[in-house]
């Protein structure tokens, strides 16, 4: 730290992402990335002819994927934003909706960077546990009046709120905001976008980087009421107006209009995920029911650091978080059937030595 | 304005970036950016094997185009940090380095992203107005005791400091952050990386914009020394980890290895720039001697708005801002020969209405 940082952010902790690593012979199953290559159509599209155009500045405004995504998902255009990756949509929400009259309140087992949000804005967040099987209880979030954020799925737990318990918690919560973290939706759980009509103070968040094959682009987006809409666009376009950069607005165009491949690629995944969880319980592992795209597995003996660092040293990277209550769980994207036998294989010569 | 944003935010003004039409048949010179296509080495680099890894996140610690920059400016790894833009760069040394003990100060013209930072980020700038001649006196800067923020060339001034003048801010000011914004140096005028070793409080922030003929990859970076680039650092991995997509880290590294093509392009800038300053000063028109990729041009009849809107009505865009000491002016990009032969010709045209 220098001289010179604010000393607000002395103590500050930044988030930290899943390793990438250089070497590419590990099978790498720690970032929740799709196994399968972006669309074709995305491709195509990228030629050469919109290569050379990268010396004109890319439309600010964003224009050509919001519309595919207004088709897509049956949303008018003047309610969706971009943002350059869904932690940036993520950032402008915490920025533009939470103040000290305002501190957020979230589960104390999510998406680890909505802490670090509250850390580089100055809030005080309120936690709130899961339950002891690490669901939700959506009565804990009934009248917080005060912003309420809920991945749903959940990350890291894999599990997801049905939409009428969504709902139950927008009918409790008029009068704060309440986003819902989409990332993981498209696996199999359901998505608020049918409720954005009807409560005005539903943010929903999502990205491109799970289900449309394109983590390497970074898009996500907002969807809520045009009012709240133009709140982000504001912290957008006073904080960074180009944020998405010219080929990404076309890859997130095709991803999104090629719906066949879309759900080719889905289904794979959720196939894999049952192929997978079945064959982990067989072998001692309690696996929660997966809504996502990477399933969270705790074994009855092997402890979660062991499994990780026995896993790493056959070449296989997962995640595994040093916090309380998930100590022994280790996450593992839900990648090829290929990857996956790979997998179990090292986890069978793994528990013989147990 | 959503009843749900934060009040601190009720009268934020958003930066209006320059106009981005979808008429390809108009001349822009309105954005600054290059007339010329990426180096022929990002074509080749961004091929189908690139695109399809799409589905895999970038590098969030962005090595490969870091060290590109490292081998081509002759610093180290450490001191360089890449953002999703120079703006997000400048974003994120306003957060990081000014707070309510440490209000930034700047010039009365310059990059009008500044002041709208400070309201992003709560901040009351001290305003220090140019000279008459729209040109910074240095001493104006002289033991400030609070971070400084200069263009070096000035937009949309289109002047530059000396490197002497520089580093004798830098002498008056060991103990605040001075960030020298040189997103236009590459056109003609000094650069501060050599002070970079010497006055551990100087950042210097840079594009690949205008130069390196990549504005729609969104790259910028800053160089400082390693405590600096680490404060820094912290704020983006506590934003958004993965600020720069795949391909815009691929471009970034062939455009900064690519020298030859980097000079050939500037000198063509250069050689233009030199052929409009003095057509335009036989047509009456005053053009300060310009170190940037535009000009800065005022008719000694002809209003700044008249000259714009009749311009736009021809199908050639440029920029005018409507601000007090600079109304009369227009900032011109200076695009290709063929460019600057249309402007002079509409000129012309409309100079005989006059």
């Amino acid at each position: 730290m220098s001289r010179f940082l604010s000393e607000r952010y002395s103590a500050i902790e930044p988030y930290t992402p899943g390793e990438q690593p250089k070497n590419r012979n590990l099978i790498k199953l720690n970032t929740n990335e799709s196994p399968f290559l972006p669309s074709p159509n995305v491709i195509k599209a990228l030629n050469e002819t919109e290569i050379s155009r990268l010396n004109l500045y890319s439309d600010p405004d964003t224009r050509e994927v919001i519309s595919a995504i207004a088709e897509t998902l049956g949303v008018n255009e003047n309610q969706i934003m971009m943002g350059n990756g869904s932690d940036e949509i993520l950032a402008f929400a915490f920025e533009a909706f939470c103040d000290k009259e305002h501190e957020p309140c979230f589960a104390d087992i999510t998406y680890g960077f909505y802490p670090v949000f509250c850390e580089l804005f100055n809030l005080e967040p309120e936690i709130i546990p899961l339950k002891d099987d690490l669901s939700i209880e959506p009565s804990d979030y009934f009248n917080k009046n005060k912003p309420v954020f809920i991945a749903n799925p959940n990350a890291p737990t894999s599990l997801a709120l049905s939409l009428p318990q969504i709902e139950e918690i927008l009918i409790h919560n008029r009068d704060n905001i309440v986003l819902i973290d989409e990332a993981y939706v498209d696996f199999g759980a359901d998505s608020a976008i049918s409720l954005i009509g009807k409560y005005p103070n539903l943010i929903i968040s999502r990205t491109f980087s799970k289900s449309r094959n394109l983590a390497g682009a970074r898009l996500g987006f907002a969807v809520s009421n045009p009012d709240i809409i133009a709140d982000m666009l504001k912290m957008k376009f006073s904080f960074n107006p180009y944020n998405i950069n010219r080929l990404s607005i076309i890859a997130g165009k095709e991803a999104m209009l090629d719906a066949e491949y879309f759900e080719k690629c889905v289904n794979s995944i959720k196939e894999t995920r049952g192929y997978i969880s079945a064959e982990m319980r067989k072998r001692g592992f309690a696996v929660p029911e997966s809504k996502t795209n990477f399933i969270f597995a705790k074994h009855n003996i092997l402890s979660g650091t062991d499994y990780y660092n026995k896993l790493r040293e056959k070449n296989i990277l997962v995640r595994h978080f040093d916090k309380e209550r998930i100590r022994d769980y280790v996450r593992i994207t839900i990648g090829s059937r290929e990857q996956a036998d790979a997998l179990l294989n090292a986890t069978d010569e793994i528990l013989k030595g147990c």
